[in-house]
């Protein structure tokens, strides 16, 4: 006699399953099944349809299903700023621009808000997943709760006052949020101490004691420019990454931003010590920061993965996009063309963000047990026609506008390519506002 | 008494217009009137309004106008080979893979429903016009003229045989198509020679002639690698664009493509001779050909222009996005962030194609008596908001999916992101034939 059929919240059947894990593999005709927000089986249609008695089913056959997207470096609220100013190289653009518009308006508001416009579009384009750095956590984190989005939030560490905390408060107000946090499936924490020329020794030394003690991973703009590592060795002798070092920073629990400058030596030292690379192709290109040794650190074993940056230095924040080029850049920067294919390029925008989070036991592939993280693309698009091969034509062709559906812990967030967590027209009036208050209009 | 107002055909008023003359210009709360096909006038929204009678009219407050874009180098047949082989060299991919799977498949039709098939993409990228090199240049014409969008048609060259023409027989065969297609305005023609490896002196020659007194461009793939140049050197001791510069090629009437490979000396002479380069930036990263060094040409004085290339080797034909990618190139590879601004990368994908093309008396930017060959675009998308700078956003932050409405001499190719004259599931079928007939399905 057969077993009766198993009641489940979702089953999902689609042309195309890109589980990521294993590599490289391409399911046709399957469904995945998803149970209290956790992905339950992926398995033939027929056998998934036999099987399950599921509470809501959704047939794709135009469509492939993949992990969301994790985009592993951003400063989600900087939305509000983006295109403020643009073709200039990272200080000018910091120094003139930038710091003096955040100054002016920095606030939990424009975080909050900023945040939103932010997720809407990360959303829109497969992202279920972001890793944040930015002032005003505790807004960011408000906003990540309430669209039923996954999120990183950075805990800021910077020498300098700004609205959210002052000099030597900026520690424990992100330990009082990352308090506050506990028990919250969709959010974890980092310490983000900005960048190695904007932090000192001793609060350095504090993020690394609370980040072993509470196990909370470091996320740091580190080597982003030629100018920042030269001006480190005028004034101490010391490139960033030696000082880093020194202060026991290089380990597992390192997530390193940019790193387009490394010596082969760092290299080495980056693939020995378990240090995550989050590298930004499309932010180092606008701001002329330079490359990031993608290729070589993937040779020598180091994990990368790969993020939008800000709005601000994008200006898009889409991952399907950066995915992209960070694969055509790493194979004319080294010179060879099978250099991150198709394939790693999608694994480093899924899975290698997961590790870098140390949340690869929950997300980054649709492994049964996982969260049911997951998104579906629709490849009948003209753009994406004919489909030779779904692996490449998700990593080369796609236009992130082919996102239909999206979910985090099997709730959807975008149904027909639609937000359900987010009201557009409130977000877009948001957005004017603040231009006009930003630009006195 | 006011004069009556003036019939016209139709007034599109919009919240921003770019019309790339005056360059860096953005006009608020104007109109475009448009009689018989052409501009007429740009002028602000209630003037318009008073002064003509239009029989159609269009009020687009939240998109920016500005004209199609011109996409200088592609070969849209190869839209049917999409992703049919990636992370691979030039000559392995071309020589493993493209003309194997070209061989066993080339015809008029195949050419037909490709260029069909690309033509689809590019329209609903705003894309008005596409400089295209391929075999069957008869059926790109033909499917040209079908859909209404305009092209200069490029007349192959080639020293092997193939299904359109044998050697010694390719020129001819291309004026007698230059010929049928004298008096249609949406079409004209460029000599098309494939390359310097592919084509011998004595075609060359004829081609030299031919274009001189027929007052036909020429469009050749030139230094595209630096393998090509190295194994000219070996076998000739000389560089390609020295035998082309021998041959007496290079000239205001020769457009050069890819051009990653050149001397300081070379690129003095580019700009000397008034040749235009048309660069692919997308390509020459995704099969690691080098960089073409184009902020350096531009300094140089040369009209530089932009294209995706096929799609078999991008993966997509998307122009909004390549001439982002060609200005974030830019500013690494020269190491200035203010290398290749917004309004220039703009400027490269419209008023330098036309001027390549020898066109820009009729398109390419928005000034009145131009052709009517613009597009409107959506700029109240989440991903391009809030608006600071409109070139901004149409530059480094859009999508191609916002592209609404496209003309092409008045006539609406797109309106509300639906082709108008191409069937999108026709096109799909023909994708999906073409796919199993090539993989043997």
């Amino acid at each position: 006699m057969p077993f009766p059929p198993i009641n489940i919240d979702l089953l999902v059947s689609a042309g195309h399953i890109v589980p990521i894990e294993p590599a490289g593999v391409v399911l046709e005709n399957h469904a995945l099944a998803v149970d209290q927000g956790r992905i339950l089986a992926l398995l033939p249609v027929n056998e998934a349809r036999a099987r399950y008695a599921p509470r809501k089913t959704l047939d794709l056959p135009g469509h492939a299903l993949m992990p969301g997207l994790i985009n592993m470096h951003t400063h989600s609220a900087m939305s509000l700023l983006r295109g403020i100013a643009d073709d200039l190289p990272l200080m000018d653009w910091l120094q003139g621009h930038i710091w003096p518009a955040e100054g002016a308006n920095m606030s939990y508001q424009f975080c909050h808000d900023g945040v939103r416009l932010a997720m809407a579009e990360m959303i829109r384009g497969g992202q279920t997943c972001f890793n944040d750095m930015y002032f005003f956590p505790d807004a960011t984190a408000a906003a990540v709760e309430a669209a039923g989005m996954r999120a990183a939030v950075g805990l800021i560490v910077i020498d300098f006052p700004s609205a959210w905390a002052q000099p030597g408060e900026y520690i424990h107000k992100g330990l009082a949020l990352h308090d506050s946090l506990r028990g919250k499936p969709l959010l974890k924490t980092t310490f983000a101490p900005h960048a190695p020329y904007t932090v000192n020794d001793e609060a350095l030394r504090q993020v690394r004691q609370y980040a072993t003690e509470l196990q909370i991973p470091i996320n740091m703009h580190i080597h982003e420019t030629a100018f920042e590592v030269e001006q480190a060795v005028a004034q101490t002798g010391k490139r960033p990454l030696q000082r880093l070092k020194e202060l026991d920073l290089l380990g597992p629990d390192l997530i390193a931003v940019h790193m387009t400058q490394l010596t082969d030596e760092e290299i080495e030292e980056v693939a020995h010590y378990g240090v995550h690379v989050a590298h930004c192709p499309e932010s180092n290109m606008k701001l002329a920061s330079g490359f990031c040794p993608v290729h070589r650190l993937m040779h020598a074993g180091a994990n990368v993965c790969v993020g939008t940056d800000g709005a601000a230095s994008n200006n898009d924040l889409d991952l399907f996009g950066e995915l992209r080029s960070a694969s055509l850049l790493a194979k004319v920067v080294s010179g060879d063309a099978r250099a991150l294919p198709a394939a790693k390029a999608l694994e480093m925008a899924t899975l290698a963000g997961a590790k870098a989070l140390g949340w690869d036991e929950s997300i980054g592939s649709l492994l049964p047990g996982k969260a049911a993280d997951f998104i579906a693309v629709d490849l009948a698009a003209l753009n994406t026609q004919p489909v030779y091969h779904v692996i490449s034509q998700l990593a080369y062709a796609l236009n992130s506008r082919q996102v239909d559906y999206v979910w985090v812990a099997g709730k959807p967030l975008l149904i027909e390519g639609q937000l359900q967590t987010l009201v557009e027209d409130e977000l877009r009036a948001k957005a004017s506002e603040w231009r006009n208050k930003i630009t006195n209009k």
